[in-house]
This record gives structure tokens, C-alpha cells and sequence, in this order.
């Protein structure tokens, strides 16, 4: 038995999200992996994801892996699912691991990026991949809000329903909030204020980012203030948290091991 | 009567192309357009276009104007529209022109881009965006053959069926080949080898700049030579030149006037 490593890149869109869903087996990530790997090896294997992201959520650099008995070589593997995956899938690099990888519970740290397009104008090539907000943000007073999730926490406030996670404890690494005045798109400079904030944690409930991303805008928009961000946080109640930011805007940039 | 000129932007995927078609009205930019139009105003009025664009060909920047007899001011008439008009197009400027002005017979100069991923392994978020090519190109011999292109010829080689043209005469005024290491896609590198071709002419036939692209890409992949470039433009045959490169790789860019 072998344990395959893919690092998958996704446009997530068009995608109901990573998990399998009974009534939307071919629209998730995981259903259309697992597709394709048993038209390739004729047997079903569970493919396990480091991030199981929601609908809509983009992936630079997923890490998922499933077990096989199948003798090809890495390559062809690669090659072969490229072939039978729609385009806005796709396996980046393949790499075999030890039989006891879990992409999920060996992770180190996983990093997710949030961007936000703050202008009254937004461009149709940012729809699909931006939450485009045309009021003003204060983005000194967000960048203060953010800094106080550094560390470990229990992170009720901002865990979505649904999460089934064990534990609401973990550990922020690093946040930041990067400012852009242009974004390029296909090379082509789109003009406007664009936002880019990026957290690295041990992991994430489920909501987390956007849970907390909608926080520092309620911040930004001043109906919240920056010392609120703690409050909410200590309060352990997901009632006092903002709005869930759309799913269009986060990215899995990165898993460490 | 006023002449109401918009500058748009949109992400031609889901549309088949600029020109309305009676089958097809809502699936046409003229015709999604024209239809925004017809419920803020109440009446009817064509939308003309600088570069009446095939399907799955982008705009950063067409120009198109139309005229009614609304009093509404400018910035009020691009709030309307852009609230009525899907994500995918978008009304960046609105500028009130003279009477007789017309978007395309005025134009001094347009500009398109062409767009090539050229590596084995294309990322899912450039698959709308740009023509992936997984094979071997020479890019000195490609930008070698476009030279000749420069000037005032008779382009009927590069024409494509139905084109309504009535000369075939036009002036090329720069043309460029640009190579890059990376793509950045919403402030993320994407690796890989990627090109931009980009041409500036008093006017294109239709498909011209997609069959350039396609016939350089035959030189790129040495199954003709750089030389074969003016051969095939003097010919004024259409069968000798490549084929035409696709859609999606290809962006108007810019009209001036």
C-alpha cells in the first residue's frame, strides 16, 4: 500500500466545497479526486485534504493524499488525473510519502490569505475571486483589531456552525494586512485600494478567517471598535462576532510540515 | 439627443462575444447591455463598440456608447447601469461625447494582448484567462517573425470567415513579444514560462490578432520558419497562415482617440 501525496491547486467557484456531499458527489473537490483516482486504479480511495475548504474557497497550495495499491509511477499518476480533471483543478506536484502521513494532523502550521477590493468600482475580473466592499475602511484601526489574535486562544467567537472540531484552542503565528494600491491581473494593472490579510495558525475552526475578516471590517467601517476585537474574543460567544466574509475572497495559501 | 460614451470591462468567458445575436440576446455584451439600457431609459438604443469582440475575448478597456434622450446625469446613468449589469461587466467610466462622436470609426489607434501560459503544468486560475501551450517554444524565432507585420499591408492571410471588412488594408503601428517567469494571480506568484503578445493598428480584420498568434505559435513550435511570417503575409492566402489561437487568451486593451 502506497500513500500519495498531491499538492492541488483549485479555482474553487464552481465547487460546493472539498467535502463529499451525498447529493453533490461531482461537485466538491474530494468527489471529482476521487473520481478520477478509481477510473484510474479501479479501486476507491478516501482522499484526505489538509484544509477541508468551503465552497467557494480557492486553494494556491492544497495538500491531500489517499492510499493506493496501484503500481504506476508517481508521474503518471499525476499526468493521468490531470488528464481527467476539469480545469479548474489541478495537481501541481505529486509526491509519495510515508504510509502514516496524514495531510491534515502532521501539518505544522496552514496558512489562508483573505483579499478584499475596497472600491466603490470593482472589476469584473476581481468578481469572482475578491470581496469587494465600497464603503471606507479604516485600515489603521484593523490592522490594530488584528493583532490581538496572535497567539493561542480559544477561538469560540469566531468557530461557524457545524465545526466539529474537538478543541476551540489554537494557535495564531502571524497575522498581517498588506495594502495595495493595484492588483495586476494577467499582467493588466487594475487600479483601486486592495487588502490582503494572511494568517498562519496550527489550525483553523471552521469560519475562522472569515469570521474574523468580517470582524476587521465592521472594525474598518466603524461600527466596532479596534479594542473590540479582544472583547469578542474573550467573550467566547460567536454572537458578537461580524458578519462571515464571503467565501470568493479566501485562499489556502500554504501547509508546513 | 445625447451621445453617452462608457468605458467597459468584462470577462468575456460567459458571453458569445460583443455582437448581439437574435438567439443569443442575453448572452451577447451588446445585447446585455442594451437591455440595461432599455429599462433605465424606456426606450431603445444600439450600442456601438470600438472592437466588436468574439466570444470569450476580455476587455480591459472597450469603449462603447450609445444615444437617448435621458436627462439623468452621467455618474447617476453608470450607478444605474452597473446595478443592473452582471459581475462580469462592468462600467469603469462614463463620458458625454459629441453627437457625432463614434467609437470605432474614430478610434486612432486600438490595442489588443494575447496571452500564452507555456508550461506543462497550467494553474487552474489561468485557464479562462490565458492559451496554455505545453510544448517547447522558440521565442526568439516568434518575435523574429512578427516584425515584418509592422506597417501598412493587406492582412487578408490573417483574416477569419465572415469577416465583413471592405479593405483588408491595415497599419500595424508596434507589435511586442513579452516573456515572463511568473504570473501574479491576485497578489500570488504563479510560476511557469508566459507570453504577451500585443499589437497596436489603425483597425484588425476579424480574428487577425488570434491568427498571428496562432501562425507565430507554428514557428515557436518549428513547423514553419521565421521567415514563413512574411511569406504567408504576402501570399494574401488564409489557408497558408496557423491556426486561430483561442479566445480566451486574447484581451482588448486599450482605444485611443
Amino acid at each position: 500500500m502506497r500513500n500519495i501525496t498531491l499538492y492541488i491547486q483549485y479555482d474553487g467557484t464552481n465547487y460546493k466545497g472539498w467535502q463529499i456531499q451525498t447529493n453533490y458527489r461531482h461537485l466538491t473537490i474530494q468527489g471529482v479526486l476521487q473520481e478520477a483516482i478509481f477510473k484510474l486504479t479501479g479501486h476507491y480511495s478516501k482522499v484526505i485534504a489538509a484544509g477541508r475548504t468551503d465552497a467557494g474557497v480557492h486553494a494556491i497550495s492544497q495538500v491531500v493524499s489517499f492510499k493506493t495499491t496501484s503500481t504506476l509511477d508517481s508521474r503518471t499518476i499525476q499526468r493521468a488525473l490531470n488528464a481527467m480533471l476539469p480545469y479548474d483543478i489541478r495537481i501541481q506536484d505529486i509526491i509519495e510519502k510515508d504510509i502514516d502521513f496524514h495531510p491534515r494532523y502532521d501539518a505544522k502550521s496552514k496558512k489562508y490569505s483573505y483579499l478584499i477590493s475596497n472600491s466603490y468600482l470593482a472589476s469584473p475580473f476581481l468578481a469572482r475571486y475578491t470581496w469587494n466592499i465600497s464603503y471606507n475602511l479604516d485600515i489603521e484601526a484593523m490592522m490594530v483589531s488584528l493583532k490581538c489574535l496572535i497567539g493561542k486562544h480559544d477561538f469560540s467567537s469566531f468557530r461557524g456552525s457545524g465545526c466539529g472540531a474537538k478543541t476551540t484552542l489554537r494557535t495564531i503565528y502571524s497575522i498581517s494586512l498588506e495594502n495595495f494600491d493595484k492588483i495586476d491581473f494577467m499582467t493588466f494593472p487594475l487600479e483601486g485600494n486592495f487588502l490582503k490579510i494572511s494568517i498562519e495558525a496550527d489550525g483553523f475552526l471552521r469560519h475562522m478567517v472569515r469570521n474574523i475578516v468580517g470582524t476587521t471590517v465592521e472594525i474598518g467601517r466603524k461600527r466596532l471598535l479596534p479594542e473590540d476585537m479582544q472583547r469578542i474574543l474573550y467573550s467566547i460567544d460567536r454572537r458578537l462576532a461580524g458578519m462571515t466574509a464571503p467565501a470568493r475572497g479566501l485562499y489556502l495559501e500554504k501547509i508546513d510540515y
